[in-house]
């Protein structure tokens, strides 16, 4: 049983990128929904270093369907730049995958930070109103 | 001045477009980074039917970036299909746009929704605390 | 049999499309790569148009990879442009579909050329040395 | 002056990347004009590594835009997959910088190959029909 005032275990991965020539816009900074793949770049990384990458999802037998996103912009990024995603994951007692994104610039300043939160569905495209067992199994394998 | 309990004036704008080959993921949808296109499709859309379109921002000295962006999913679209774009202009006293959007599928079932909000920056690259003159003329024009 | 001298039947289609803004790069212009989805686009609506469409290959339980594309750039495209795509079938007695693109800008110059190759698979992923049946009866019935 | 019979001098890159889930297809596979953005991975990391990437470029007061493009592919990438991107200088006399691409999966086989051909303009547009000085000066540093 969790304590009382036990600060939130914050699990984390920080990965880092520069941006495409490809990825930018008219504007010569990168097109606002570009940070859509930067994210997924970011849970990517998360799912690799903490062992629940959307191939572990997969193999057990479900897809992740995005189904909320949320991004904020601060500031823009040009081509050349390398940018820094931090992605934590956000705790639900729900059936969820919830991640937090944080993008910085090189000179560490905060460029972007948004949400995504994914459900689970089965092989038949059911929606899993309880946690999958994998996922329960990862969830108390990291503690939280 | 605004009469009492006038109805809100609703600016909008229907626009179809097909799901291409090259927007669905391993999943055989539209990967969810794509609905970004699409909300850019039909502020486009939106822009060009009501005059104020981002060639029409540029000609006037501003550009108009994203600052802010919420999609939530309800429904897959696959290949082949054809989506149905509500866009529809939010009006704020703040120097803003805020666009919201509605997709529908061939069964005009809610597949998607969304907002997006764009601030004014001069070329000089000055966030616009009031709205600028064309844009002030616009909303007088269309009487909101 | 075909008479000599007979000039070969053109088969194509005519589609015509708007450049986005999330298609142009810095330097203000469609990015290169993103000709290759304009070609899907003419090709998409030469399908359409003439019965030999994604779909239908897909239905007759066939894949058509692309196994070769060529592009070539004249005239770069700008935002907001409208580009005029023309998709030619290129007849070959081998197992192949081949088409060719010419685009054009709203001065009616071709600014972009290019062409693909695409095989036939079936679902098992194998090679197809001679036409599926469904793909000459298609031939057949457009006479070529 | 080169002597008869001395083997070209071959200046190359090697770049890895891993591909990304919404850069696959329906078909579980790297949608082929993705390679496009593979090919300007490995040109950027060519760049990098000779001193002559396209900041570079730019800072001399030059653009070079592509030209022409051929890609031909072998063997599908699937999402997760690592691919290894070699990128070869083709000497040319003309004022041109052409690319040669040889994209290899983990079993080391030969996924795609490609080349690109990119012109310089100045930043009034001119086609260059002789090399400029900075890449004329890169070329003797490298001794083609």
């Amino acid at each position: 049983m969790k304590e009382e005032n036990t600060p939130e275990k914050i699990i984390k991965n920080v990965h880092e990128t520069r941006v495409r020539f490809n990825e930018c816009d008219p504007l010569g900074i990168v097109w606002h929904g570009h940070y859509i793949v930067y994210f997924e770049d970011g849970r990517e990384s998360f799912g690799k270093e903490h062992g629940i990458s959307y191939l572990d999802v997969q193999r057990n037998g479900f897809a992740t369907p995005i189904v909320k996103t949320t991004t904020e912009h601060f500031l823009p990024l040009k081509y050349g730049e390398t940018v820094r995603i931090e992605t934590t994951f956000v705790n639900t007692p729900t059936a969820k995958m919830i991640f937090r994104y944080e993008l910085f610039n090189e000179e560490n300043k905060l460029v972007c930070s948004g949400e995504t939160t994914q459900v689970f569905i089965d092989l038949e495209g059911n929606l899993q109103l309880y946690n999958p067992d994998f996922f329960q199994d990862w969830k108390d394998r990291m503690e939280i």
